[in-house]
Order: structure tokens, then sequence, then C-alpha cells
């Protein structure tokens, strides 16, 4: 199966990479910026392109690992160009399937849930990947490819994976908004960081069981109105701040009514 | 030293069996409950008691583990009882050291900063403990006695810990309420917890470094509106959902003007 990449950003280059370390190097790596795709491209041993109309015609399947709101005008020039046996996916957790459907009549989406980062390796193996595909027989070929690459493979519809998308916010950027948030609050007292990280160890670790739920403690859960009372007076200097806290407050426990 | 341990709840519980594993197992363990302090009493060889007058009256230090609207109260009974040179300390984050420092002239605070659950195991050496005597005298004999108990000890004045409590609301019940709103979304479209885990594992692992701000994504770090207005629209009929996400994309950037 001959495989050309669009896109050499953080997923780009972390599905580049997995690809070819499953025996499927992309010929062609794309990105508007020639060195981004040849950084890449040197290490997949893959051509680097960085003008859509140098893009193979004949390859079996174009991945687009670009961003959101550039994947229909690369799907539109791309459908100029491909022939038309050419399966097309989309690597994108919030665009629809129809993003690809539109211009293609072989399509569908690839989407490794997870956070990418350039700098950190990552075990891809381990990642989650949702796929969907345009018909029966383009979901079987996404299905093959995806589980060569991850033990963990779905298959998912668009709705699904925009809601997905919307938890992955609030596991991801949130949480990680609230670490900066407490790392913030006691360095302004002269503390280190390094005395909450087992703290947020434990956090984690206490999920992976599946019922954070039922382990939800702290003086929302247990309608300590005197502690939550005294947080919010220390938060006075931070409306923003404060805000969050009694809104997270309520929502864990419905029956505290905060003002 | 003599130790009694006052509260066998979830942190008096593993305190006491630390304390124990590093040989200095309390003598009597209380609490109102006789099955809850016979439980740990038994595992570590100490005597149970459920009437504070019982509690040995020539301790070298007793250690409240009790809840924070009890400490006082407990002192208070306690003071009559324990002879004047005893070492009085209380476990909490929330409580000012004069909690007990109004009642005895030997005061501090031993403060573990961590998340407990009975059933969990613990490793109790990686766990801060927040130290502060009420003298030079008695911080240097908790010092010492912290030190035995867990690798990474600090010294912590009442301001300190309080905005470490508030810190730990933030890093631990928020991030855990998070995860479980997470899990509420993606099962309302059928979707498994599984999913996310190796998200929230890597969001978790990034911040081991210590800069979550410096590594804060997604599409209020990016100012992507268009994202974020598809994400406010799915949670319509989720108004506080909704405006927890809409306050912490503000919080994330500024420059967002969400409504």
């Amino acid at each position: 199966m001959t495989i050309v990449l669009i896109g050499a950003g953080n997923l780009g280059h972390h599905l580049g990479l997995r690809l070819a370390e499953c025996g499927m190097a992309p010929v062609q790596v794309y990105s508007r910026q020639l060195e981004k795709a040849g950084k890449l491209a040197d290490a997949i041993e893959a051509r680097a392109v960085n003008d859509l109309s140098d893009i193979q015609a004949d390859a079996d399947l174009y991945i687009l690992a670009v961003a959101d709101d550039a994947i229909e005008t690369v799907a539109q020039k791309l459908a100029r160009r491909v022939e038309r046996g050419a399966l097309v996916v989309h690597t994108s957790g919030t665009t629809s399937s129809m993003a690809v459907g539109r211009h293609f009549s072989h399509y569908g989406v690839l989407y490794p849930l997870q956070t990418f980062s350039r700098q950190r390796p990552l075990d891809f193996g381990r990642i989650p990947i949702c796929i969907l595909g345009g018909s029966k027989e383009n979901e079987v070929k996404l299905l093959q490819l995806a589980e060569r690459l991850s033990e963990k493979v779905a298959r998912i519809d668009d709705q699904q994976r925009s809601r997905l998308h919307l938890a992955a916010v609030f596991i991801n950027n949130f949480t990680n908004h609230l670490f900066s948030i407490s790392q913030e609050l006691i360095r302004e007292k002269g503390l280190s960081f390094d005395l909450l990280l087992p703290l947020a160890e434990e956090t984690f670790d206490k999920i992976q069981d599946g019922q954070p739920a039922e382990l939800q403690t702290g003086p929302a859960a247990r309608g300590d109105r005197e502690t939550i009372r005294r947080h919010l007076n220390a938060l006075e200097d931070l409306p923003a701040l404060r805000e969050i806290y009694r809104r997270l407050s309520m929502s864990i426990n419905p029956d505290l009514d905060l003002d």
C-alpha cells in the first residue's frame, strides 16, 4: 500500500514515524514548509514536498494531518490531482468525515486520540485510534491499517468522534489548566510545585479503575461549606478563579448553593 | 517517644500504619467508633479506645487526625487530661495551628499532602509532609519525626498550608471531577472511558517537568473560536457544564470573549 502523508505538524510527525515503524512508511511527506516536511521525510526515507501539485497522483492512501480549517481546502485541491480509486482520510477529532467525503468517493477518518508534542516520545501502539470509513470496504481497509498501528482501535461515527473530542478538552486541556492554576496559587506563597506532584499522581492513578465519580472527595463532595467559604474568600482578588472554583464545586455537589 | 493517635479515619489509618512501619507505633488509637479504632489498633498492636478520658495522660506526642471541625473540641477536652510537657499536633490542611496552640504550650501541625482512601495502599514514604512547630524546639522534633516517615518534608506556615490546601482542591478534587465529566459526556454516546485513559495518562506525564502553563494546548490556547463555538453548542442542554467550559477557556486564554 502506497501512502502519502499531508502535514508534518505534531500529529503528522508522530504518525509518520509510526507508519514507518510498522513497515508502511509514506512515500511522500507534504508540508507548506519544506524544512518541516524534510525533517520527517529524512527520518523515514520519504520524499519531502511543499507544493500540492508535486503530490504523487497514484498512491493508495492519502492521510490529511493538517489543521482543521485547512482540511476542506486541501481535500478540494487534492481532488483535482489524485486518481479516483484512492482512499483519502483526515485525522481530526472535530471535523466531519464529509470534509473529505464531499470530494472523494473513497474517504474516511483516522483519529488518534492523544495529545502530541514533537519533542515527546510516545508509545503510539497504546494510543486509541478511532476510525470511520465512508463505505464498508473502506472501513475494513482502515481497520486493518489502524490495527497495525495500535492495539486499541474503535469504529466511531462523526457524532461520537465529535463528543470524544469535547471530552478530550475536559480531560486534557482543562486538566492541564487546573495544574497551571495550582502551580500559580502556591508559587505566590513561595512554594514549589513538587509538593503537589504526588497528589496529582495519585489523582490520576485512582481513575485507572474507571470510576472517578465514586472517588470524588473534597469540601464540595462532603458539603463542607465552612472550608468552601474560606477558599472563596482566599480567591477574592482572583475573580475568574473564584468563579471557576464556585462552578466546579456546584457541579460536584448540586445541593451546594454558593454565592 | 510514646505516641497517641486520635482518629482512625482515612488519614489516621494510613498514618498509624506508617508510624508502625517506621518503628514508632502509637500506643493508643482513639476513635468514637471502637470498631474503627480496633481495626487499626489490631494491625499495629496498639490499644483501641473510644472514650477520650481513657487516653493515656503521659504520652510524648498526641496526633489529632480528626475532622477539621472537631479539632478544637478534641484539643480542648484533651487539654484537661494530658500532661503539660506533651506535644500536640493536628494534621489538617485548612485549620490554623492555633486550634491546638490555644490549648497547649507545645503544639504544631503535621500535614501529609495526599488524598487517602482506606482501601488503597500508598507509598507513604513519597508523600510530602508539611510541618509547623509552635516553637523552634517543637519544629525540630516534628522535623525529625517527619523525616523518618517521608523523604519529602517541608516547613510551612499556616498561610502557606492553607494555600496549599486550596491548590490541592484544584489539582485533586477538581481534576477528578473533570475526569467524571469526560466519562459522562462519552457514556451518553455509548463510548467507553478506556478510550480516554491514555490521554489522561499523557496529560499527567507531561507535567512531571513542572511547566503545565507552557504545555497548554487545545482550542482555547490557540484561540480556535470555531471549535469552541461548536463545543458550546454541543453543551447547550447542559448549562452548568457549558458555563464551566466557557470559564475555563477564558481562563486559559483571556483574549477570548465567549458568551
